[in-house]
């Protein structure tokens, strides 16, 4: 029912977010060129892009928080380029102290057999 | 924290899909040529154009299942002009007799104040 070339990719990438392997995840499956939308602009804009910027934010995401329990629901899929995932998390702000629980949905983009995109929901409801 | 306009429109549409008054949430929140896009061609095409080419997904969709359980979570918002749904039903084919829980994320793009485009991922995993 579904293309399989985009089931491998996406498998692969949640695969890598279920074992904390993001940062190969990162290196073998995105663009060099990626780019990176947040749901909305935190004090830094909402964009970035390439591998080494997407790698920034993961290194500032690992320091800032402290990661009670996490999990990932997909891939959910979209033709033959497009995937997303449903991320779940359950994490301390390590400044703050705050504990919160979070659920955002990640929507990917595939070119030329690369992520070239990955765009963030965050659940507002 | 998200934009106001995106999350009414969001709400409204999610309310509607609660409420089973889904006709008119398309009648009042879609742009006329909106278009709508599933995840995988059942055989007729994955995209259609306007509202009464999505009335008619409706009404297909209505007549083929009987829905036992129905739930919406969101809205998921990403910047001013995208938000998302995750639905979940449990429902059975009316002709085939087979009942299968689906679950998807609808993905929704607003221009000028109106819905102008849905777009559907099926959940593969």
């Amino acid at each position: 029912m579904f293309d399989e070339k985009i089931m491998n990719i996406a498998n692969t990438l949640i695969g890598h977010c279920r074992n904390g392997t993001e940062a190969e995840g990162l290196s073998s499956l995105y663009a060099g060129d990626a780019v990176s939308v947040e749901a909305v602009d935190m004090g830094n804009g909402r964009e970035v892009k390439g591998v080494d910027a997407i790698r920034g934010k993961h290194d500032w995401w690992n320091n800032a928080f402290e990661v009670h329990e996490a999990s990932v629901e997909g891939p959910f899929i979209h033709g033959e380029n497009q995937f997303g995932a449903i991320f779940a998390i359950d994490a301390t702000n390590k400044e703050s102290g705050e504990r919160s629980p979070m659920r955002e949905f990640g929507l990917y983009t595939v070119e030329n057999g690369k992520i070239a995109r990955e765009e963030f929901f965050y659940l507002a409801g």
